[in-house]
């Protein structure tokens, strides 16, 4: 993650402005920053990908590049504060590594405490058990599956907290770049579950944290 | 809506237990309804047109219709109680509107204040603007609209809650059914949007009940 | 089902001959079964609605009707006698109960013992739990779903036996009558599941059929 | 643009001849290109990229390129001059660039005055609002929009001249290359917006062409 | 059509207001028009088959029924007046007819004058040569075809003005409702073709009033 | 074309035997190849690159490639000689050449007179008409046509003998790869056409193969 | 069929005009007709249920109606003569025989030699062979097959002249109304095979028609 | 295949673990193999390119390489034994000997002995029947197609075991990257067919060892 979690809370100062980094070039992407960075403000680049990232960084050494994410982030004005409580990022098999990455990412860097619960999919159902509990005890969980896209219909069962499933494209043949998983999502018997585009992994946290800060500001 | 506002808060009972009724003879609701009445649960009935309702009411007459959402409610024990603060269901025409009332009336039976905010679509939208100042200060939206389900593209830009996005299927020729909304909301460029099935008004607003309840939560 | 269970087994005579019922006219149904009658078969005639079944069996009194399965079946060769072990159905909704029957009654026509567990879908996993060992000692199963389908992968992962996949049209909006549900089952990342027609129960036991013979051969 | 803004209005010599230039030759564009010049004709070449625009340049070196927009253009017949009034292009996010800059440069080729409102997409409303009043005093509007494409909807809610709708392929995932964009076009509740295929930047801006011509035609 | 045409041109009293009137009930559609009657409003209602249309007369028997067309027309401000020129509605084959219909009397609703050619469709292309110079000189032609939808691209060829394409669901088999005919109008290797959705006569027309109108405008 | 037409008629010596190119390794073709060159046969083989051609041509010199059309031949049993009449090959746009040529040189390969059409698409239909006489008395037409697929309709309408439709999958956004076109051409209102798979050159030209056949063989 | 095979040939007295019927009153189909009689042509008319073509009848009472094929046939220019040869129409399953039977008669109206090869579907392939030798001797084939349609495919592998293929709706679930059977014939790899709409027996029959012709012309 | 028939029957050392090769790098299956390695189990890494085998290859030479099939495999537990009977792999052409392969050599690894039957497609039908006898006497057989995919029907009505049908993406045009071959498959007329996802040569195979297992259990 971007941050040692810090349960002595300070102020937090803020959440990070975003850039969607695909189809700009590194010199837009520069430009925006410098921008932001003039005003203080944390900064997350989603979708760029590691050359790209290398080109950035040369100007502006300050970003920090995690590659499984494709994210680009800097931090300028102070790390952010954690919350009470914490999101589940779970997600179905390794190869949606990129998509939850991207999710637990973009939630660390807008200042929400993450647990991650990888490689958990349906067909070995006693991995996702294992750890039931603890994604139980989160405020919200984003479920995250590629192939026929069924693990946020048995976590919806399991939980009775909101869900945010995001489909992923990993598949192949009657898959149709993640059409399948989108379908399973949308179409699940379990209540309690909204959908974001496929491979919206920043989307899918997006959702988390606007829920998240619900259950706290009371506090 | 199934009750009056009760400002002085009782006890709340607990919530309905719910019953997907397309599909289901009338026979089968009654059954299943004796054996919830007999453990004195709420309970809510959606897809029931009014046929079959009337039929259900001949033997049940503690059964309320609502025509245009096709739902049954019971109540059985006790009023549900009003939580601090309101959701907004919003919608784009009036065609919408069987949508908008199941997912009114549902979070209604859930116990929570709703404000509806119909016939306000993109096409026209000062008819928006005229009440986007209570619909900002709702916990959360759900945003319902037919043919090309731009209204959470919109509201989504104006707000800063999280909004569950209805697609209904109305509107004719390369609607297809609905697909063109749910495509709509799943691409939308605005953040913190996510989606149910299309015409899905339940559960629209049951995502929002469980937002809404973390909101709740600590207080 | 059709057949008490006849755990004394007399000598089999024989699979029942089988008649598409849909599109074929109740005078051409009868024509096709007298031509079987004469040669001492027993006969299942799939997708027959209540009116042309009774039009049917005011000619040919002997067939039964099997209202939930859209199912004739007459008997004229000696029943059925059953093999070792069991296959079983397994299926997620109440609503898939007509293909799941289809599947059940057509499987015991062949002479199947058919063990049945419904409503067992991933939304509650718990009820599916409840039922595994006795799922896992069957030969084969035919695992039936709507909706979004993912039955078969929770089974799928569960149990080491051939699983024959049959997607239901259960559902609504993107739904798409069924596509859903199949993709998901030919997505599915659980190994050991081949998959049918939408709807066809039929096919699904007949498969099951097949592979239940070849491992009850040897003996 | 291509020129500046002629308010002397020199006579108008003609529009240009269009090349489609995607699937032909270097060669073969310039081979066509020389024929028309030739005849003393404005030639605009769509769908060059910068590796084929350089090649033609070398051998006609009286071609301007367009980079963002893929184009070339040669002037032979003198400057287009422009009209009374002006035509709207109007685009929603960055992304849109080159369609927008292909339909404006197109409209200007013909001699059309161009105001271009770009990055006014609707998840960020206030930013069309800004523009609105000059958008209006155009004589028709080219709405150019990817991801999910409202944005014509809204311009058509809030101008009574008429709207070409472009959707783009920009967008990924439940995008479909373009297919929301599109089907939320062809549903708009607004009235008096017409569409053109996926990415036709030349067709939008030709279409306005006609119209902007019919406005000036009586004068 | 609605009205003589008036070449001594009256002060024309303002355009009708359009109500769509699929999905709505005689009751609602009745209130609707009664708050219109009040403002001396022009009706139009689109969508209204002759049921519900005979059941509106009953209460309100100053509405024209167009039986072909499904079109409820009043008129409260004065006949329209029409302006110079015409335009072109051009239909395919006598299957179009409603779909021509609708537009041709909301055109004229409107206030302009038309022109029909039907059946002019192109598997008999001397049809449409037979009425090609009356067609050329319209302002705009609003393009009507099913089936394979061909016509707007050859009349596309032979006009120099603006053409409005409307789709229609007339075919079977591969034409998937107006699919085939869309795709192939959004496709037209003509220039100056726009787009509205399958079986949309109203938008199409509407187009051509804008258009129309600002043709009309300095005069 | 492969050969000079040889209006003194020598026998015949056989059809080419027909390799798919497309898939294979230059070593395979070979291979084939061989096996046919000692059978004395004369030799197609379709969707071959440029580079595939000539690694092919190296071992085996007596090949010709026709580059625009994907195709290599070589003659073994004597030059094809023509036969009473020809076959007629309309395309739209130059961008459906390749297709055509596949066509063309395939009919050629099997004996038949070929008289071409290029460039003759709908939206320009004064260059169909300047040679529809000498298309209609051909035995039968090949027509093909990207985009919008609108010209085998028209011709359809003008000629009376059988026509063999070919979509191209030139063209872009809502083409769908061809689809576009495949759609129009099954759609057709004209009779007499019949429709092969998207770029199918060969499979068009070889029905018209065998359908000329017919038309020569009782001489 | 609409006639007994005549060896004797007669002066053929010309071709039927065909009328669609399908969204025709029959108003309007018996107004063609009469026009028809008065010119002294044979009349067929396609797509006609029984109701509609009861009142047809009582109007003009020398129709002929084919219930299975839905076709109404009046003779009025003497009985159509029969050529050389014959034609095949072979059709996979009973529940293609009503698109078999339009192809059939069609057919025959036109004047051709019809042999009838039902119910030879590839599932119980033995029954197409015991028919081959014959089906070989044909001029041309129709093939019309549902479900997966794979029958064109079979047969072209053992016949040389040329097979229209006409894909049936007949099916359930991922049969699509047709689509399956259609993309299995466009898809064919056996040559010589061209395909038209989804259950167009009529356009199948017209194709073979011209077919024919050109075979007998010379003669 | 990975080993000789084993006519004498050492003790088999189970079954081999599995890796899906694609999106793993070289580096996460070395790692994975390795963990297999320590446990003595045999290994089989499906899709895997040649340029990844070879760098896998340098660090764990024992794996043995399959091209044509993208499969490298470990033996550590001794070689699999083949038990009574064999399965039978059948192909419609050379274009799918990478799925054909994918499927033996998986069986092979799973200890069955497996036959080939390739090339035997439906457009040539006598080179099944040449083969036919023998497909007859196998346990079950795993049937590959591409383009239309009618293999398996038509080896369906020959044979009386069960049949799992591999649809693969070999194609072009309508073929859809496989759907058209998916689509036959799953409306085969034939009983006794269930089918995997495109281009799943492993699945198709797994399936086709859980059966064969129960067919040798009782042994
Ligand atoms: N990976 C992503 N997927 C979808 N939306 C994103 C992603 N990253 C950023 N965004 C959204 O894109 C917006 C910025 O877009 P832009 O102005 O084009 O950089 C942000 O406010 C986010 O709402
Ligand atoms: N419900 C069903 N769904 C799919 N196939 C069926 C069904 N019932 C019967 N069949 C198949 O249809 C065949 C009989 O078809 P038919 O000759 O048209 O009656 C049987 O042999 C079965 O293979
Ligand atoms: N970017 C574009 N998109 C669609 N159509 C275009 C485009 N550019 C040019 N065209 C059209 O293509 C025609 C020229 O096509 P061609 O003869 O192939 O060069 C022009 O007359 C235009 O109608
Ligand atoms: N371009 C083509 N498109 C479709 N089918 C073709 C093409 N070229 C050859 N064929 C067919 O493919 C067969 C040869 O396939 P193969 O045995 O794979 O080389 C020929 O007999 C033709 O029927
Ligand atoms: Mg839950
Ligand atoms: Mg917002
Ligand atoms: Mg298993
Ligand atoms: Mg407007
Ligand atoms: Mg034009
Ligand atoms: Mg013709
Ligand atoms: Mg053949
Ligand atoms: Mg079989």
């Amino acid at each position: 993650g971007f941050a040692k979690v810090d349960h002595h809370r300070k102020k937090r100062q803020g959440s990070p402005e975003v850039i969607f980094g695909e189809g700009k070039t590194s010199t837009q992407i520069i430009d925006i920053s410098r921008a932001m960075m003039a005003k203080k403000e944390n900064i997350l680049v989603t979708r760029v990908n590691k050359e790209k990232a290398e080109a950035i960084q040369r100007t502006l050494p300050d970003f920090q590049y995690h590659e499984i994410a494709n994210l680009l982030f800097m931090m300028n004005s102070g790390e952010p504060v954690y919350s009470n409580g914490y999101i589940a990022i779970v997600c179905a098999g390794t190869s949606d590594l990129a998509v939850a990455e991207e999710a637990a990412l973009t939630a660390e860097a807008y200042g929400l405490e993450v647990r991650r619960f990888y490689d958990v999919g349906v067909a070995g159902i006693h991995r996702l058990f294992a750890h039931i509990d603890e994604i139980r005890q989160a405020t919200v969980s984003v479920v995250i599956a590629g192939m026929e896209g069924a693990l946020p219909s048995v976590v919806g069962g399991l939980v009775s907290h909101p869900i945010i499933a995001v489909p992923t494209s990993i598949g192949y043949g009657a898959n149709f770049q993640g059409l399948s998983a989108l379908l399973t999502m949308l179409n699940s018997c379990a209540s309690g579950i909204s959908v974001v585009n496929i491979d919206n992994g920043f989307g899918g946290a997006y959702n988390a944290v606007l829920i998240h800060r619900l259950a706290n500001k009371q506090k």
